[in-house]
Formats: C-alpha cells, sequence, structure tokens
C-alpha cells in the first residue's frame, strides 16, 4: 500500500534544531521565514501531497504516458493536480520575488521538494525542471528574455526543460550535433533532436519553454564550442500569450522502468526560432547553473522515494502477521505477531530509517549553505557557503539517490512476495527511484566531479568547509556518555576519510586514474562520515532536550536510538570503502580489454 | 541489447579443473559422464539458451502472460520454444533413468540451469519447478503415483507446480488453510486456494501437476499438521491421458514487477481430487525435499541473470563511445573512446565479473557435494556431502541473488539513461532479477536457516565441512608469489567469520535474537569467505598452468586478474559485516514498536 505523510516532526528538527550553529550565520534577508510561516508552509505542503499528489501517484504508473497524433497526454488527474499546484502558489516557493515567487528559503523548498517526490516522483518533474530552467534564465539571460519568460515560469503557467542529451552523448556533451544559425534579428535558428527530455512535452501548460545546447557554425570543437538557447514551444505573440508554433515537436515518449507518469520525450527542433542565454560558446557554464540546481535536487528526489518506501514498509510490517517473536508471542491474541518483531525486519526498518534520518539531516546542511550563499551580508560567509555547496552537490546527488533505491528495494524485501505485485505499490518505489541514480549525471559521474574537480579545487579550499566542522566537533565531545561511543566510531570514520584523501591526493597527482580508481568509494566514505556527523549532534541535541524534559521525549528518544544504529550497522560501511580506496587502480584496471 | 552467450570456458573450468580435490571422491556412477561428453551437452545447451531462448525473452517480458476465459497464454514463441525443449530431451537431463531421465549429474545441469535463466528465466520456471514437484514425489509418493506421473512429467509432456503459499501466509506455513477431506477410496478431496503459484496455469502442456500443502481434518495445529498432496489439473484416464477436469482453476495470473513471461497464478481448488504424497502431517518434510533443491536453484537464477546483465554491460561499454581516457586518447579515430577505458566503468564491469566467477565457482563446489550425497558409494562421504549441501544451501540462495540483482543492476548504471529504458533490454534484467531475492523463502529466511538451523546442527558438525577445506588450504599456501597477499586476505576474512561464529554461538544460546539480528551479515560473511576460497583455489591452478604453457594463456590470466580484483574490491565488505554482526541486537531492537 502508497502511504506517505510527511515526517514533519523531523523536517521540523533539521530546520529549526539541528544546524543553528553551523557557522553560515544569520541571514536577515529571510529573517521573515520564522518557524511558524515555515512550519505553515510545511503543513500545508503535506496535505497537498498526501490528499492530491499521493492519490495519483499508483495510477499514474499504470496509465502512464501516451502520445496521440503528436500530443503528449498525462496519466488521469495529472491536469488537476498541476492546476491546483499552481493555484496553490507551488510553483512560485522558492522563486525570486522579482519574478514573482515567494522567496522561500532553500532550507524549506528542499523539505517541499522532499514531499512532493515522496508522494509523487513522476508528478514532480513537471514542476521541477522548471525550476533549473528558470534559474539558468535568471543567471545568465539578457534582460528582455526574463522579462518575457521569468514571470510566467515562476507562475506554473509555462513549464521549462533542460535540453542536453543527444542520442550519441549524453555525458560527454561535447559530441553534440544541435546547430544554431544566427539570424539578422538577433535570433537563431534552432535544428537538432534531442533525448531523454523529461516533460519536454504534456498537456498540463499552454506553452513549455526548452533550453536547448547547440552550436554556432563557427563554434570550436567539443564542450568549449557550445551555447545556450532558450526555445519556446510557441512563440510568445505581442500580448505575451503563445502564438505560432515553433517547430518543436515530440518525436516519441519513452518507455522506462519507471517514473511512468512523466513523460520523456524525444524532442525534434526543426528551424526553431531561439535566443542565445549567456555568451556564445559558454553554454556549459549557464547548463552546469541549471545541473547543479537540479543534482541536489536529485538526491531529495532520491529521498524522497526512500521515505515513502520506508512509510510503506512499517505500515506493512505492522499489520502482517507471521511467525513468532524469538522471545515468545507478541501478541497472543492473534494467530501470529505482525513481522515488525522480527530481528532481521527490524534491521531493514531501521536501515531505511537511517538512511532517511541521516540523509534528511545532511541535505538540510547543504540547503543552508544555499540560502547563504544567496543571502549572506558577508563575502566571506558566501565564499565559504559556495565552496561548501560545490564540495557536498556531488554528494548529496549520488548518496541520496543510492539510498533512495536500496531503502526502496528493502522495502519490497519486507513485503516478500506481496512486495513484487504491482498491487502493492512499492516495487514501484524501486522501478521510480532508479532513475535517480541515472539521471542529471550518474553517480560515478558524480563521484568524479567530487574527486577530479572539487577536491583539488583552490587546493583543496572546498574540502576544509567541511572538514573543519567535523573535526572540532569530535575535539569538542569526546567525552561521556552515549554520544561518547558515536564520536568514537565517527573519528575513526573520518580518520579513515582524512587518510583517504590523502592518498588521493597524492597518488591522483601523478596518475589521474589513480584518483578515478577510487572516486565511488570516496564520494560514499565522505557521505558516510557527514551523515555520523549529523547523527552525532542529532543525539547530542537530543540528549540536552530530553534532560530539559517537556512533551517531546517519543522524538528524542527515537532520535538517540536511530543513531545508534547508524553507528552501529550502517557507519562499518566506511571500512570496506577505505580497503577498496587502500587497493588503488591496479586490479581494477588490470585485466586486458579484450579479455572481458 | 540483450546479448547472451554462455560462458562455456569458465564453466568447464569449474566442472573439470577447480574442484578435482574437494574430499568428495570419485563417483563410480557417474563416471560415463566423461568431460568429452558433458562439454557436448554444455554447447549444445548454450546453443538453445542463444538460439531459442534468448531472442523471446524481452518479447515476452513486452507482452507477458494473458489469462482470456480462464486460459492462461503464454507469450508468443514459449509454446513453440517448449516443445524445442522437450524434444531437445532438456526436462530429462537431470531426472532419474527410472523414470526416463538421463542421469546427468548436478553439476553438469546447474550450469544447464545457468544457462537457461541467463538467456530468459521467465521461460525457466516452466521445467524449473516440474523438477522440485519430480523430486519431491520420487522421495516421498507411493509407487503407483510415481509410476502415473513421473515418466509424463520428466519427458516434459506434463509439468509441475509447488503450492504453498496463502493470502494470509507465506513464511510462516502453520497459518495455512487449504483442507483436504479423506475419502473411501484412498484419495482426497481438496478444497482452498492458493497464491504466487508460477507456472500453475499456462498453455504450454496438456496437464500440471500440483503440488499442494493442505490439513486434514484432524491435523494439530500449525505446521505439524500439514501435508502434501498431488492435484493434477485434469484426472488422468484409464490411458494416462487427461480425462476429466478436477475442479483446478487459475483466478488470476498476477501482475508483477518483472518474470513477466512466467504466470504467477491464483490458483482455486475445488473438491478436487488430490493423493497424499508422504505420510499425514508430515507435509512439510516433503516441502522441504523440493524446496531445498529449488533453493540451489533460485540461487542459480540469479547468477544466470547476473551473467546475461554482464555481457551486455560489457557489450555496451565496448560500443558506446563518451569522453576520453585519463591517460590519453585509446582510439583517436573516434570522436571519444569507448567507455569501458573508464576506471569507474571498470570498476562496475570487474564487479559483475567477480561477483558471476566467484558464485559460479561456489555454486559448483555445492553442486558436487549434491552428486556426492546421492551418489557416492562411502557412506561417510555422502554424510559429509549432505551436511556441506545442508549448510551452502541458503547461502547459494541467498548470496548469489543478491548479488545477480545488484549485478543487473551494475549493468543499467553502465547504460546510463539508456539503461532506463525498456529497449535496452538491461532494466529487464534488474526487474526479473529482484524476484530471485524473494521467492523459495525471501533472503532474510534463508539467513535464518543458516544461523538458526543449520549452525548449531549436530553440534556445530554442518560448519565443520566448510572450515576444515578453507583452513587447510589457508595453511598450505601461504607462501609466496601473486598467491601469498590472497591467501593473506582470506586468512583475515576467514579469522572474522571464526569470531562472528563463536560470538553467535555465545549470545545466540541465551537470547535467539541475538543469533537472529547477526544472520544476514553473518551469511554474506560466510559467503564472501567461500567466495574468497574458490578465487584463491582459482589463481593458484591459474598461475600453475600459465607455468606449465599452453595456449589457453588469456584465460588463466584473466582468471588471476580477476581474483586479485575480488581480494582488492569485494572481499573487503568482509570487515562491514564483522562489525554489524560485532554491534549486536541492542541497537536494532532499540526502538520502541510505536516510535517507527
Amino acid at each position: 500500500m502508497q502511504v506517505y505523510d510527511a515526517p514533519l516532526r523531523d523536517m521540523r528538527f533539521v530546520l529549526n534544531e539541528l544546524h543553528q550553529d553551523d557557522g553560515f550565520g544569520d541571514l536577515p534577508a529571510l529573517a521573515e521565514f520564522t518557524p511558524d510561516l515555515t512550519d505553515a508552509v510545511l503543513e500545508e505542503a503535506a496535505r497537498f501531497a498526501r490528499e492530491v499528489l499521493l492519490p495519483i501517484n499508483r495510477s499514474g504508473d499504470e496509465e502512464g504516458c501516451h502520445i496521440d497524433n503528436g500530443i503528449v497526454r498525462t496519466p488521469a488527474g495529472f491536469r488537476e493536480a498541476y492546476s491546483a499546484f499552481r493555484e496553490g502558489g507551488w510553483t512560485a516557493l522558492a522563486a525570486d520575488p522579482e519574478w514573482g515567487g515567494q522567496g522561500l528559503p532553500e532550507t524549506v523548498n528542499k523539505l517541499v521538494e522532499e514531499m512532493i517526490c515522496g508522494a509523487n516522483i513522476s508528478f514532480g518533474l513537471y514542476p521541477g525542471l522548471t525550476h533549473g530552467a528558470t534559474t539558468a534564465i535568471e543567471s545568465h539571460a539578457a534582460d528582455e528574455l526574463k522579462q518575457a519568460y521569468l514571470p510566467k515560469m515562476v507562475s506554473g503557467e509555462w513549464t521549462g526543460t533542460m535540453c542536453l542529451t543527444e542520442a550519441h552523448c549524453g555525458t560527454d556533451l561535447g559530441l553534440l550535433r544541435t546547430k544554431a544559425v544566427p539570424q539578422a534579428n538577433g535570433s537563431y535558428r534552432i535544428t537538432g533532436s534531442k533525448i531523454f527530455i523529461s516533460a519536454g512535452d504534456h498537456d498540463l501548460t499552454e506553452n513549455i519553454i526548452h533550453l536547448v545546447l547547440a552550436r554556432l557554425p563557427d563554434a570550436p570543437r567539443g564542450v568549449k564550442g557550445i551555447s545556450l538557447f532558450l526555445v519556446p514551444k510557441y512563440l510568445p505573440g505581442a500580448d505575451g500569450t503563445p502564438g505560432q508554433a515553433n517547430g518543436v515537436s515530440c518525436a516519441n515518449i519513452e518507455h522506462k522502468m519507471g517514473l511512468k507518469a512523466s513523460a520523456t520525450c524525444q524532442m525534434n527542433f526543426e528551424d526553431s526560432t531561439g535566443w542565445l542565454v549567456g555568451a556564445p560558446n559558454k553554454g556549459m557554464e549557464a547548463m552546469f547553473t541549471m545541473m547543479n540546481t537540479e543534482r541536489v535536487s536529485v538526491g531529495v528526489q532520491g529521498l524522497g522515494v526512500g521515505e515513502a518506501a520506508y512509510q510503506a514498509a512499517v505500515w506493512y510490517a505492522r499489520e502482517r502477521i507471521q511467525g513468532r517473536s524469538l522471545s515468545g508471542p507478541k501478541r497472543p491474541d492473534l494467530a501470529a505477531d505482525p513481522i515488525i518483531v522480527h530481528p532481521d525486519v527490524r534491521r531493514m526498518l531501521m536501515t531505511m530509517r537511517a538512511y532517511n534520518e541521516g540523509c534528511r539531516a545532511v541535505g538540510n546542511w547543504v540547503s543552508r549553505a544555499i540560502d547563504a550563499e544567496r543571502h549572506s551580508e558577508d563575502a566571506e560567509v558566501r565564499q565559504h557557503a559556495a565552496d561548501f555547496v560545490a564540495l557536498m552537490t556531488p554528494v548529496v546527488k549520488a548518496l541520496f539517490t543510492d539510498y533512495g533505491f536500496e531503502t526502496a528495494n528493502l522495502a519490497v524485501q519486507t513485503y516478500g512476495g506481496h512486495g513484487y505485485i504491482r498491487e502493492s505499490g512499492v516495487e514501484q518505489y524501486a522501478r521510480d527511484a532508479r532513475i535517480t541514480m541515472i539521471y542529471e549525471g550518474t553517480n560515478g559521474i558524480q563521484a568524479l566531479d567530487l574527486v577530479g574537480r572539487k577536491l583539488p579545487a583552490n587546493m583543496g579550499r572546498l574540502l576544509r568547509t567541511f572538514f573543519h566542522p567535523v573535526s572540532a566537533f569530535i575535539e569538542e565531545n569526546g567525552g561521556e556518555g552515549p554520544l561518547k561511543r558515536m564520536v568514537e566510531g565517527l573519528q575513526q570514520a573520518f580518520g579513515a576519510l582524512q587518510l583517504s584523501t590523502a592518498k588521493i591526493a597524492e597518488k591522483g597527482m601523478k596518475d589521474p586514474e589513480e584518483a578515478a580508481a577510487a572516486a565511488t568509494d570516496y564520494l560514499r566514505l565522505l557521505g558516510l562520515v557527514a551523515m555520523g556527523y549529523c547523527f552525532a549532534k542529532a543525539a547530542k541535541i537530543a540528549a540536552a532536550k530530553l534532560a530539559e524534559g517537556g512533551d517531546d521525549a517519543a522524538f528524542y528518544q527515537a532520535k538517540i536510538a536511530t543513531a545508534a544504529f547508524f553507528f552501529d550497522r550502517i557507519l562499518p560501511q566506511t571500512s570496506a570503502c577505505f580497503l577498496a580506496i587502500k587497493a588503488g587502480k591496479k586490479s581494477m584496471m588490470g585485466l586486458d580489454e579484450a579479455a572481458f
């Protein structure tokens, strides 16, 4: 069964309690967003997710998208849900007030994104890509393009896309072939084919604004010859409403493993009119503006699906009776005990829980930095925050989505045979979550970004934004009590991370393949240390709150219990990562290519 | 793309080279199956898999099974393929010659099973379940039932099923409700509903023989009151051909995540005539005869899909060009290098390869024991082999299927976005492999079987059949050369396994929940040590062969390279398992049930 209630208590915890001392300081620009206000937003979003988006999640998966005579149809209920979403102002949540947005902090916005994707990730893609596109337009487009497009995109009247991939190139965009020919009036004619375009076409809005990577006629080869263009499905007329068709068509929609209610389109551009966004041949920069925003969001998608999967598994583990507890019957009134009494079921539920809570805590930490990067009045803080965001973006993307998929699969496993049946709703989570490990740069690419770009950047400056708070926390909390073991565990894992970093820096300098061979394990190791840091902090805060007394004891006790499980059962993954990194590239690259 | 060529060279290696000194001795009963003969069987099976089963694998997934007016239709081509399979004598391969079987060694049969499931796991279920059913009939049924049913099941004229699960009970069969009422003529009237019945109904054969668990009227409660019955779809007439319908109907077929060409049926029995198999109330024993056979086969299914996924990934990694090698362009003639040059792609391919080769080696070791258990002339060897099979059955089932699913997902990841598209064929492997972790007892149940039943059985006697050869190998091969590091790695992992075993024995004696809390990590740890042992042995043999010279150097070099990767990158998983086991149950069971 699909059940989804946004985990509001934990969301309030990460938002208002966990990261208050994160060094990003106060942000007066966001002072109006008091806990009371953000709480009201979260509650309303939770209601919307549960009441509007969840009910069309499984039906959307069954029905999928269809293309009739070139028109893409979303599944039943999606048009109505999108209208309600737009009318509720949700598309404008995090956008700049200059364009009609509400300017909500990213810390809150990312929690709302988690809810949307927890209830219905396929739905989330329609407004989600728009957000990336508006960010790129805001940052790089000429003013008149902003005026013409941003208000309608922020209001949700129109949606946006990112048209990067072509059939023969995804990761290596240097190979792309779509052409842009300049016209006398300053516009360009765009011609080419793009694949895997999320929300490339649909029936939710009357116009769709494509951001398209293409080559100018005189462009240098490779990634240095790529430019970004804004290409609307319909050219706005003088009154700003969609007018003439612009040679943009959806040739096909993909048949996918999951995410079926999201239309993934093959888009053809035939002499379509477009306008340059940013400087000629600087498309990759503008593209990365979208991409980095999207990468954090994709991580949050993985977490959202993971939370939904966890809730479904808990529901089933309480409902399903099978066998008796090894410590004696717990429900003698029933023919058997609910399976939640069994240790191996607990193992699965606790693992899911620890992944979700750990990722949520790390995610909010990064969101705080995104806000500080944008809004801090202190240039040093802005730089510090930007460094941290740059460092953690690939970690959030890859770690959260790996764990989101693992969590979804643990939910399937908790259901046993019933989990393999579509009616259960949980196998959909596994199929839906699977894409998050791939799109916006595969998780392998994220790891290479971390190790190849982020670690060496500015002589390791980015990494220090992470190492400093972790080592400070370890120094300050060596102490006593239940926290002691956690800090010891964290210290050990952090030591492994420091050693690994040194090893990669040393070996990678001489041989970049050595760094690449360590990348995936290093990202996992760093991500686990980040989770461990957040869990130890959370346990410390929870212990303090419990000592104070108050009526929320159950929440804080559960937080400590989940943290204890994390240190016992999840953090040990770091030892395998460390040994794998230590092994180097030799055996990874040792097999002759012909021998595979 | 789906490509599948049975890995014949590696199959011959595990069959004829790797396990010659395994202590199970010669089996004169199987002497006729010379390497020449088994080689011919393997080659012919490989051809059948590639030419007949592979071409209908993806189309079968797309079309699925359908139920029309109560008649289950398999996808296009399945009827023809099954006829060819039957005519080729494949259904009779491992069956007893007494019933028309060819009596092939299990070592060879399991390799053929791997091929069938590598090419088309959905197809494999139709003859696969029949094999389990005939085993139970052979072992437990009265002679006249054997005479009436076995020849036709062995010849593949009729197929068989295992009807265990009901909607409210799978793992806990003690709860089952299907009733069997004795009749004056010695038969029984069976009434009840079963779910998840693989090959429960289909259009491949004219009769289907169900083995049904049910309760006699006076049966004790729980698992001690379950009996096994043979219930044909059609009652054979005097001439042995299917006659009167027997009240057996397929109410529905399940809509599943994958395995779509295999009909998973809800079966209704309404006053169906059946015959007791084995003693009254001893159905669980007979059921476990089927189940244990099937569990090893399910492990092999996971491996089969894993091998197919690996081959697809290798094909793609050579075909797809993207980016340049970090050590300089490898294919300057192309616009980019094939992605197989990239370390992170190598990591995925080598991981898949190491899982497949490691599982194949362990699987063949267990198959040798199955043959020895059946055919050895020495009662001590038979007991020794039976102990080893009992110990390793849950390990094979859970380890191979966990890794099979992981391998399928690594193939999807290698394909990037294209892997998420159904046309690529690789996402099907992930969906198909997923069920193998669940059916015939979830992998969590396998772990409990290992830790709760197999470890304590006969004062740990079963485990010694595994510990002895591993410790002997370590002692004898401490030496020099490339093997040295492997043996050291094995020794360390084996030490962790020994410590974990002692800890579980000690704690589990006082508190069975402690053993259960360690179960999944313990199974993984034992499985990895088994793989490590096989890899170290394989590397030793390969080194000796290379020293001898000969024309197969590429194979032996690749074997050593894969073994080296296993010890560098896979075996370190044991350190995480060890730490998790050491942590005990406290944090796993610490969260209050209401707090989830």
